[in-house]
């Protein structure tokens, strides 16, 4: 299998880089080509928008490649995601694409578009602890659909998103069709008071109260609320679950770390 | 003219309702009731969502005030804003509803039910430097619609939001009409990352784009962005009105300081 690696959000290090080369010359069982737009930098982003989505542009239209692998999160893949759902190469439909965190834009668009698309961990996730363990479930699944990868709650359509993002995207041309998931959300350094108000802001959307059931990730580093929030995430979903007639599934196995699950996404857009 | 406080988001101090009786005082053209619900303390919040609520829907109901002013922003009046139009007393079209950030769920809310609403400074703002200025142009706003208390751009519908409250309010039943209005928007305390993702979230609702323009107030406190963002708030802004064909219209006079100018909102909601 061969996997191509583009950057549409932050720059990937080199480290990173070199890592999940050593691991995919081990396994054995497949090619990884990280595009070198991965490593460009300006100011925030893995280079200008322009560069972003080129690189995306021409893996999706090469028909030499299986998957697109996003490299890391970050902020950036929303300012390139219109532009690649306007002019979608037909080799696009050929391939899986592969992430989380900021490339939940892209995954919303893209699997609006038709295109298969899976929640979980990226190359950049190689440097955490046991890093390569995240990567080789990345890769179990890329390459001969492990099923061991899989976020072990799932039993039905179901996608992944993280909690900011999915409130960023909601409304936009990328907002994809929830009808029936699960729908798995996940966060990272925010205040619970910011969980709070995003959950106010996605169980309102006539979209969202559409899903089957909302599941629970896990929301690291929270950041100080002063004073504190008085309840703990769980709570605030749970309650905002029950707010919006909204059945609240649980806690899902998926979160900005090393343990982070796979989650395909429906394979048609119905 | 008799003002009612209430605190529908996070707590006012003793301080701030001291200084702003003794302005009053002073004044001798208004009396202003702080109701004791602002005093309540539920972790984040001026007392749990039903205080909050039952402190609202009082003062809102009390044919003996002329104004009710918002104490303070923080979070949380989202939280109160469904059950405050579900159940809107008589009363409540007449009166007026000052302040701005937090408050932003509550104008867009009141403002769709046909209510009079206002952006401009609130109580709290009186421990700020130079903030009995604030306070008075409040007042003098409140008091006798003095046209000094006004943003001075204002030359047609007009509508003010923190972007990231406006952000978090798309799509759900607090969304006002923004047909023809100019919005004026500012923030505080985010990384310019996040406000060019707000911005792109704002800029894509087909609502918003259908505002005359967007003026940009202050983005103030700016978090640190590592890597630098490599451009300022005002050409994030403009970014995303030249890319969703908004027009821009320069900078205006409001933010989270003591300059912050009255914004009042069109007088129906056509």
């Amino acid at each position: 299998m061969r996997i191509a690696v583009v950057a549409p959000s932050c720059r990937l290090t080199e480290e990173a880089a070199e890592r999940v080369h050593s691991i995919a010359a081990r396994r054995g069982d497949c090619e990884i080509v990280i595009h070198p737009q991965c490593f460009l930098s300006d100011g925030h982003f893995a280079g200008p928008d322009e560069a972003r989505f080129a690189a995306l542009r021409e893996v999706m239209a090469d028909p030499g490649f299986d998957a697109v692998w996003f490299a890391r999160g970050g902020y950036g893949s929303n300012r390139i995601a219109e532009a690649a759902l306007a002019e979608m190469p037909e080799e696009a439909w050929r391939k899986v694409y592969l992430g989380y965190s900021d490339a939940g834009f892209l995954h919303a668009g893209f699997h609006k578009a038709g295109l298969e698309v899976a929640w979980g961990p990226m190359p950049q996730d190689v440097v955490r602890a046991s890093g390569e363990a995240a990567v080789n479930r990345a890769l179990d699944w890329l390459v001969r659909r492990d099923p061991a990868a899989l976020e072990p709650g799932l039993d039905g359509p179901a996608m992944a998103f993280n909690l900011t993002v999915l409130s960023n995207l909601l409304g936009t041309p990328l907002e994809p069709n929830f009808s029936g998931v699960d729908l798995l959300i996940e966060d990272v350094g925010e205040h619970l008071y910011r969980i709070d108000r995003s959950m106010f802001h996605v169980t309102a959307s006539p979209a969202i109260r559409k899903v089957r059931r909302i599941r629970l990730g896990r929301v690291a580093d929270v950041l100080p609320n002063d004073p504190a929030f008085a309840c703990d995430e769980t709570a605030i979903v749970e309650s905002w679950c029950r707010r919006s007639g909204i059945q609240f599934g649980g806690l899902a196995d998926i979160g900005h770390d090393a343990r982070n699950r796979v989650v395909p996404f429906p394979a048609r857009n119905d």
